[in-house]
């Protein structure tokens, strides 16, 4: 059973069924989370890791409020759910994605209120289930949209965990690997570990294993030789926000990835949803970078890497500017530069549904 | 009592006094070593690492065989330290400097042989004793032949360990951050953190503050994203072996920095000694790179950071190709491109006193 068909986050009659990420690489363990209260913290503590799972698990939460709440009348009931959607959207409060997410759910319920309590149940659930079936859908058209650029193409590298495990299932950047793997079974991944938290090692890899898609790890630093190799044939990586411009902030380390393909001649591909495209920004200079805890470098679980107290710098995403990004892989085709008219046009091709 | 004083590899009455780096940095702990078997197992177990210091406490091992031996003749005394001279270069077989010292030790021994055992054994002492007195005075001369590069730098990045601890004392690149730091106090390095093995981390680090010397350790990925930031104005490294034509293999990783320095349009810079260039070697595509333990990228100590059983591609090392390399800092001096000329010209100017 391959997790592109039981799926990262999933609705159950029990509750919100996900697949533990903190528990990987060691074991493979699915919690039940039956509450709203146990999915908010399922999202706290990165059970449930990945813009879109995050999303998708959020608003699944809100739904289960809605289920659970004892309110008999659809004031009371509403009442709960906007209670459980605020806790859930605070565990996360800058993830866009989760806040859109449970809106959705929230926007449902109000607009079934005039049909009962039992309505607003009814619509809570099953956008929670529509929103899961959508993001699973996106994935699998950006998957089948790039293929065809990996024709040839042996030997491929990713960052991070753009995977199953980020979405509901199939993932971004892991979705075109899956869908160029369909064409050509011979398909490698190399796998950065991705430092400091290791997604590559400890997730990707997972996921690929899984699959039955052959893989390797390696250090972050090993991927520059084996590009002047000859061993690497193309780069695709997810990305957390896209500004109007094409620049790309994702996981750290992903910049230097691309400066290495730039400098061996090699395409550096970006996949994603059109969501993750923040027309608000207008180039990677109008993105923050979060700093992240120091002691995800300084320690590993109990032991110490470093002198204890050491300083550190540990952003957590680095901007690649557009003109390293040979195309961005969206649900609605591949976008060339220069991209700022190439984004205008595909989310006026989309209808701007997601807004 | 800085390491610059203390030494990481130093003659004592009761033996070889080495500071232990596989403790590092949980804890700081010397260990005499009064046996040339307690020397052999020293460098095999890594409590001691670096090619020049191995080669140096290789050297005093020998010396030590001499002083242990009981032989009261010379026949016999130099039959103990031919045994104690092979056990010890074979614990780290390609080690190209541990056997050079070990030779240069058991020469000295013998030449002395017409003047009885004790001239032996002082012969072999005094030797040891002088390849630790040369090898600080070279990476002293390293340090002043490459801080005048660094005049305005305030930002500098290293790669792993090519500090004190991997000599007998000061450094390589990290002898001329030092000498930089003593013309510029506001001087700050950026420390990669180095996987798999984390020298950067573990040891750099430690080296660094206990010099009083101003540094923040960061995951090997986010080096570029600090550079096209403008907060990196040169990076230095060490190297394991340097070819005839200036391309230099060094801890894996090292080449990535060098792409990024140049992609960024920044000086990357080489530190060695003129005994780590091979002439033997004509370009760095004669260079073999060892695959070294997957474990090291698999697990941190009994953590398990992949998949069970993941595979692995685990260099230890990588090439930057000469074209990357703004210049290398010898102990005679810095050599600009092309280095086949200039490297052959610094080893005339040396009289080649190493071969």
């Amino acid at each position: 059973m391959s997790i592109e068909t039981t799926r990262t986050v999933r609705w159950s009659d029990d509750g919100v069924v996900l697949l533990d990420q903190t528990a990987l690489p060691a074991e493979e363990r699915y919690v039940t989370c039956d509450t709203p209260e146990r999915v908010a913290r399922a999202i706290a503590t990165l059970e449930v890791r990945g813009a879109p799972a995050i999303g998708v698990a959020g608003a699944m939460g809100v739904a289960l409020a809605a289920l659970r709440s004892p309110a008999a009348d659809v004031l009371g009931l509403l009442a709960d759910v906007d209670d459980a959607a605020r806790d859930i959207v605070a565990t996360r409060p800058t993830a866009v994605n989760l806040a859109w997410a449970v809106d959705r759910v929230l926007d449902a319920a109000r607009a079934a209120a005039g049909d009962g309590p039992d309505a607003v149940r009814q619509a809570a659930v099953r956008t929670a289930q529509w929103l899961a079936d959508d993001d699973l859908a996106r994935c699998r058209a950006i998957g089948d949209a790039g293929a065809p650029l990996f024709e040839g193409v042996d030997q491929v590298l990713t960052h991070c965990n753009a995977g199953a495990l980020a979405t509901v299932g199939y993932g971004t950047a892991l979705g075109v690997i899956r869908s160029a793997h369909r064409v050509n079974p011979d398909l490698h991944v190399w796998v950065d570990e991705t430092r400091p938290v290791l997604q590559g090692a400890r997730i990707t890899a997972y996921e690929l294993a899984r699959d039955g898609i052959a893989n390797t790890v390696i250090a972050d630093g090993v991927a520059a030789s084996l590009m002047a190799g000859g061993r690497v044939a193309a780069a695709v990586v997810g990305a957390d926000r896209i500004a109007a411009n094409g620049d790309v902030a994702n996981k750290i380390g992903t910049y230097s990835v691309a400066v290495n393909c730039h400098h061996h001649g090699l395409p550096f591909y970006v996949a994603a949803p059109l969501s993750t495209i923040d027309l608000d920004t207008a180039t990677g200079a109008d993105i923050v970078v979060e700093e992240r805890d120091p002691d995800e470098v300084r320690r590993y679980r109990e032991q110490l890497l470093t002198p204890a107290g050491a300083a550190v710098h540990n952003p957590a995403f680095d901007v690649t500017p557009a003109e390293l990004v040979t195309a961005i892989i969206t649900e609605v085709g591949v976008l060339r530069p220069p991209y700022g008219p190439a984004i205008r046009d595909a989310f006026d091709a989309a209808g701007a549904d997601r807004d």
